[in-house]
């Protein structure tokens, strides 16, 4: 039983983590907390926090779990902010979904108390945002992957794997990098890839007639297109290493790709594309 | 009314005209035809169809309408053993995905009766193929784009028009070229881009493991990748120009993404991503 989580930054992943506990009984109060004073007010309109607080230090002074939920890039000055106010038993767990530069930073700033942290990475999500968007069932029977590192503390970490467990989500560890490079693989290459398509047609003077012959598959492809923009910028920026890695092996696919194409090779266009529909078909649920 | 529709092809593009066509009460009777003999016995028993032909001149003899729906490598052949077999004024169309070479092949192998030749395409279908893969409102508020010539029969024109609007669809004329460059800008390109990424993740060590952690964006992103690869090879050699044009393009793009990431250069990141999301939002419906 959570006595007061802390959510600082309540739109969907945060917002999302709050109404899940509020509907499993575990979790006795919410304080929320979000930059923008419209934001906190609505989220606490819609019942997604109990509390809304005007600053970092007065959310998290009471709390005994502390959840971040901002964009990456804000992750450095909040935890500063948070470590100042917080108890030495408090528990401060995190849903970015970039985590080696987070740890890194993390155990600069927390210093002493880094060990209460557990780093996290809900793998959940629309490509809507704010409180309106949150709701109880968002990581139901989906996947929270928990990187703990070697100071991690033990009781810390089993606190959230419980936490997450209790919104329906399966909890998996995982080690840091590898993380990061799964991560970069199954979501944030697409999301470039599918950010740098409709950039590149939204750039055509014909782009509303191009866009009016798009079929349904074009809509699910680039539906991730429609994701926020600033999230996904330092979601890039901090996952920098493994998504550049993964860039460039991309681009040499595409170069062969585009190879066969130009010499009229059908048998590597067949090749490619039989591996690829065989391994949606087969290996991916 | 067509007495007579003969559909060569009768998977999930061939098969879909005929449920429409039969479900609208507009059509005589559908008499179908596809190499595979189980697939036609099958396109039978599915009351796809009400006649299987054993081979393409007995399918289309006595035929009005001649609607081809195979793959775009077929069509050469298909269009020779057509043009021998039909009645002066029977009409043929297509539903082809790239128009250009199609239309040069056409001209040549039907010769007087090219002016019969309506180039179509149906911009409807899922990534599942077969006769069990038809049903009769697969074209409903879809687009069919047609692409009609300067010798291309104007009764005929109407007629094709006509058939397609019977099972739903809105029609369109455009123009060869720019349809093929608007539908391999959203449709061969899209599809060419999951093709390699998941062809890309297929061959990795760790593949099973990483698409386990790859959540709903991932899957919306790659179902395209699970699209039939002999039909996807055929539509990147019958429209390679217009598909290497945007590749080269997309490549461009992909590498300011690249020095952007490498140079942790935000603004190039924010900026070409809220340019994607707000074309995703606003313009494509």
């Amino acid at each position: 039983m959570i006595n007061r989580l802390a959510v600082i930054g309540v739109g969907l992943i945060g917002g999302s983590l709050s109404l899940a506990l509020k509907k499993a009984g575990v979790v006795g109060e919410v304080i929320g907390y979000s930059r923008t004073e419209s934001v906190r007010e609505e989220a606490l309109e819609l019942g997604v926090i109990d509390i809304a607080a005007s600053n970092i230090a007065e959310a998290v002074k009471d709390a005994d779990m502390i959840f971040l939920a901002v964009p990456m890039a804000a992750m450095a000055s909040v935890l500063a902010e948070v470590t100042e106010a917080i108890s030495d038993d408090a528990i401060i767990t995190d849903g970015g979904s970039a985590k080696g530069q987070l740890v890194d930073i993390a155990r600069e700033v927390l210093g002493d108390k880094f060990s209460q942290f557990v780093p996290g990475h809900p793998i959940a999500g629309t490509e809507k945002s704010g409180p309106s968007a949150a709701f109880a069932t968002l990581y139901q029977d989906h996947r929270v992957v928990l990187t703990p590192v070697v100071e991690t503390n033990t009781d810390a970490l089993e606190t959230v794997r419980k936490m997450w467990q209790q919104t329906g989500a399966e909890v998996f560890d995982m080690e840091v990098k590898h993380h990061d490079v799964v991560l970069a693989a199954t979501s944030h290459l697409p999301h470039v890839l599918a950010f740098n398509l409709v950039g590149m047609l939204a750039e055509r003077d014909d782009c509303d007639e191009v866009l009016r012959y798009a079929a349904g598959g074009f809509k699910d492809f680039s539906r991730i297109a429609s994701s926020d923009a600033v999230m996904w910028r330092d979601i890039c920026l901090s996952n920098s290493d493994a998504i550049l890695g993964l860039i460039q092996q991309y681009q040499q696919g595409l170069t062969e790709l585009e190879n066969a194409i130009k010499n009229q090779d059908g048998e590597t266009l067949k090749t490619v594309f039989e591996r690829a529909k065989q391994a949606r078909d087969t290996r991916f649920k």
